[in-house]
């Protein structure tokens, strides 16, 4: 419980590797996370060359985890393992659709976050790149993804070289509903946010982007509806090229 | 790590409440998961209410977790709350989008997969419902969930009153591919189920449902073309109707 309350994400990596046997442990473990039928519906893709960290850069927007990182893993939702098998054995698969993609999805990051934790237990340092969807065709092409395999969560690996401030998180009652859901008045708005409004770096945020207000930082720049427009498209058209949306 | 190592998914639980301070303190430090741009894309919806649960109950086709555990969760890919707060702040939001409901679902997993461990670490006992999107239009009536809010998981949470045996899993080998990802062939097919498919469980599956193959179980029974492709077609809908297929 102290590792998750007192975590955060770690950017910055020492030049020292993370020992193969170590990482097969922690993923050894994650795999224990509740399944679909315990058909446990991922795959994971373990990059160490620098070659492939340099092909895998772009599709994460050259954050530099990806480069300065000792390990990159991929996270995918795979149908392909469990389609194969069917064939295999005289069974008719019928996972080439959404709802097969969602579970796979939900699979894929259950057990990614169980790695996650495992892997900041041991003293380790982790970024979630949430890039991973938004270029996921190119990470299709370079990892060599089958249909029915596509990628949903990156995660970085490494011993950290830095120890930054813990992020701030909404108080409890701003995402738990007792029974049923409450919508939020603009009274409720102000008393979940006017904190996160008021620290420094985001009034900072705010004044070297000359905005008015923090979520304009969102809206304008960071997550715009145009941006998240076009990358919807190029997604449904990833689900449909990797053989989910039949 | 133990924790982790030695779980299983509990389905009988003690008539013993789960106090609010020790869920309130477990969802609290679940919050610590990595979250987009930390806008924390989720909301969870507690159930303790004895005339809820009848009412999900049947969303989940009557599983008996829903109305046996002392408190069901279901957690929720929400872009309602930050809308909210945009509108509330000059900014005009773009969440009404696939990419949208994929990086809450994506933080609304994350978030599920924390509180599990954190539940089991306290010695709850936990099952994940993976059934949640098969019928979420229901699940949003009965919560009462606004657009852009749909349910992605749901955990039964209480005292054990069962000692299972500890499910199988796939050798690592499986799911793990380095650099690039190694197509199966037939015989890798045979070295990673073959020991799942002779365990005495997986054998007694398929003679007493007249099957060939465990595979068949899948395909045939448990997760059928039919049923998928209908799901699929009913929460592409819920999507559309939740919002988020603008």
């Amino acid at each position: 419980m102290e590792t998750i309350r007192k975590r955060r994400s770690i950017r910055k990596y020492l030049a020292k590797d993370v020992p193969a046997d170590l990482l097969d442990e922690l993923l050894e473990t994650a795999a224990r996370a509740q399944t679909m039928g315990n058909l446990q519906l991922y795959s994971v893709v373990v990059t160490r060359d620098q070659a492939m960290k340099e092909q895998l850069s772009p599709a994460h927007f050259n954050q530099p985890m990806v480069k300065g990182a000792p390990v990159v893993l991929t996270f995918c939702a795979d149908f392909n393992r469990t389609t194969q098998w069917c064939k295999c054995r005289k069974a008719v698969p019928g996972y080439d659709n959404l709802l097969s993609f969602m579970n796979a999805a939900s699979d894929a990051l259950l057990f990614t976050q169980n790695f996650c934790n495992l892997a900041e237990e041991k003293g380790l340092g982790i970024c979630y790149l949430g890039t991973t969807i938004y270029n996921a065709g190119d990470i299709i092409r370079i990892l060599q993804l089958p249909k029915l395999v596509v990628p949903v969560a990156t995660i970085t690996v490494g011993w950290p070289d830095e120890h930054p401030e813990q992020s701030d998180r909404l108080p409890l009652a701003a995402f738990v509903h007792e029974e049923t859901y409450k919508d939020y008045t603009p009274e409720d708005i102000d008393r979940y946010y006017c904190p996160k409004e008021a620290l420094a770096e985001n009034r900072h945020f705010v004044e070297i982007n000359q905005k008015e207000t923090l979520a304009q930082i969102f809206t304008d720049i960071r997550y715009t509806r145009e941006a998240n427009v076009s990358i919807s498209a190029s997604l449904l058209k990833t689900l449909q090229e990797q053989g989910f949306m039949q």
